[in-house]
């Protein structure tokens, strides 16, 4: 039996132990800092805002402090939407929406962001985690009461498959809401991103979506023992341009893309516009393309595409393709449709047994709802 | 003073406690994993493999495994170096060499990997003990004695600084090794990755090193008291196309690019190949040169780049550059100086007070010192 000498000792002892062990979680683990309240561009070590504030001092940007206004979504958190949620974190972005449905599994670990020990977790409560505490620490969100009922400038679809696309598609229309898509195909190998301005440009009913393979629903896939590949590599290119071009379009600076492509085994990068189609199937794309006619001027001053050297000008859908030679990966894809420029193909299987119209009317869940889940997280 | 019956209770507090401490720490920072034998391409969710292992199932890649076979060496561990070595581990790696003097800054938080409170540690500390401890948890890494002194495989040069540069490429040429180049410019809206295969393509002293904006080194500039921008977007772009270039040089598929530029702005992507200069400044280049002419055949068997429509055949440098506009950005900077492609402007001001030639010979430092320095860490 221990004598009380013995005990007192194990008591320091383990007091000394549990010391060092809170010592050691709170640095891997350290809580919220203060609020900064402005982004200072003074160029010192401990100054996180040092390297973004001079890119006004190069003559970039105008006006990089208004990064702190802006209110971004971002629906799908996997690959191409953690690291598009980590950029946006570290540029300073006012106020970060997530939603994702999905878990965090091992087979994740093949892209960046999520770690092992995430694993089971939901990704928005991973990422979440993640962002609040060890990076957004020394950036600040804006968590006003008023803001909260100020709607989100600018929409990131980051998902996996045609449906949540389409879902997305449906809301932005009715609301009017700008978007960019993203994505990558199911060989890893190539990706896009695209601007949807409603009534500007073609939405995602208007015409096939167009990138340069095709793309599968995971789930499906995993249930017949395959599943996409997928690469880090071409998930953080695609989120690089897709949040490079993010910032060009909040902050007003160089050329806004409507479409750009990244084609990995070639490094080949078509870009192109694409009108709306006057007969598009979603009534609100109809609806919206009447505003912006009305308008007449770009309705978020997105800066006008330049005149290229323009092939394949009178096609059906008002596609706009830069001079580019096509490569095999693409010919081979697009030898199953007919009527496509060279080097376009479809991007995504569109389910056959839905009628024309059907997929776009049958999404009950709009973007309002989406929004309003997040809140009760 | 406290009785027996206390101090007891006291004990079986702490231990509780410390139990629980301990718990929570292993949850945040977990304990290696034990090495897994072979990358499988099962479709589970706790398969980190799989969606790697997918890339030969669809036809990218013949033997994917083999990534684990090979050894890299990252030279530079800042926005670009980082990411570089995060998406090479996840992509399974066989081994991977780190290099960096510096330390983590707050200032760096603008860019992917660092956390805010690894501020203060090493570069390479900090990026070993999130590889190792929080994502290679789950992938393995070669550490076999006789592995230790084979020769890496390739070079990664993700520095921030002429000289730091021109030290790899003294050392490359004089072992003949194989690296890749990568940039981003001091208006943080350019970059390039480029493939140096000394005697095959003109390396860094054959010319004056050809990319969309100047780079200045970072010591300098802050002592002025205004520093370079940086944007995370730009750096995981870069990061992604050098490693997607690893890849495809490592698993030999798609067409490795010798150059290949990004402009931000514009959203440009100029690729080219360049020759060796006959009157390179730097002996072991021309030695390399003639090694290379007897060879008669590509050294590492780099798929050739396809014949494309070739500008300005009949340059100095060998330069050959596909058709694409040139855009005000690089018209600027290539007004200063003569004699170089529409759309190419020089990449680093060359220190002006360094003799033809010398600037190769006073580097002392080889590649096998950086070994060597890092083999003692």
């Amino acid at each position: 039996m221990a004598t009380m000498e013995e005990l007192k000792l194990r008591v320091r002892e383990l007091e000394n132990e549990l010391i060092k062990c809170k010592q050691k979680q709170c640095a891997t683990e350290q809580l919220h800092r203060p609020k900064i309240e402005k982004m200072s561009a003074e160029v010192v070590d401990s100054n996180p805002y040092s390297r973004l504030m001079a890119l006004k001092r190069m003559g970039i940007v105008d006006n990089y402090e208004s990064i702190r206004t802006f209110t971004v979504a971002v629906v799908g958190v996997g690959g191409v939407g953690s690291v598009t949620a980590e950029m946006l974190t570290r540029c300073g972005i006012g106020k970060l929406l997530l939603f994702d449905y999905d878990k965090v599994e091992l087979a994740n670990m093949n892209r960046l962001f999520f770690q092992p020990h995430q694993a089971g977790l939901s990704k928005v409560e991973a990422a979440e985690h993640t962002l609040r505490y060890h990076i957004l620490m020394t950036y600040s969100r804006n968590h006003g009461g008023l803001e909260d009922d100020k709607p989100v400038d600018l929409v990131l679809s980051c998902v996996d498959n045609f449906e949540a696309r389409m879902a997305i598609n449906t809301a932005c229309n009715e609301l009017g809401q700008t978007w960019m898509e993203s994505g990558v195909s199911e060989n890893a190998v190539s990706g896009h991103i695209q601007l949807i301005n409603p009534g500007e440009t073609a939405c995602f009913a208007c015409a096939p979506p167009l990138v340069v393979a095709a793309n599968i629903d995971e789930k499906t896939l995993k249930r017949e023992g395959v599943c996409a590949a997928s690469l880090p590599t071409t998930m953080g290119v695609v989120a690089g341009i897709l949040v490079q071009n993010v910032l060009k379009y909040l902050l007003k600076f160089g050329r806004v893309s409507y479409y750009l492509g990244y084609n990995a085994m070639q490094d080949f990068f078509p870009s192109m516009a694409m009108k709306p189609n006057p007969q598009c199937n979603d009534r609100h794309c109809r609806r919206q393309q009447e505003v912006y006619k009305e308008a007449e001027r770009p309705k978020n001053e997105v800066i006008q595409v330049e005149e290229e050297e323009v092939l394949h000008e009178d096609n059906e859908w008002g596609i706009e393709l830069v001079s580019e030679e096509a490569n095999e990966e693409t010919q081979a894809a697009a030898a199953a449709v007919a009527d496509l420029p060279e080097g376009i193909t479809v991007a995504y299987t569109i389910p056959m047994n839905k009628g024309d119209g059907e997929m776009v009317e049958e999404t009950e869940q709009s973007l309002e709802d989406l929004m309003a889940q997040m809140r009760k997280l």
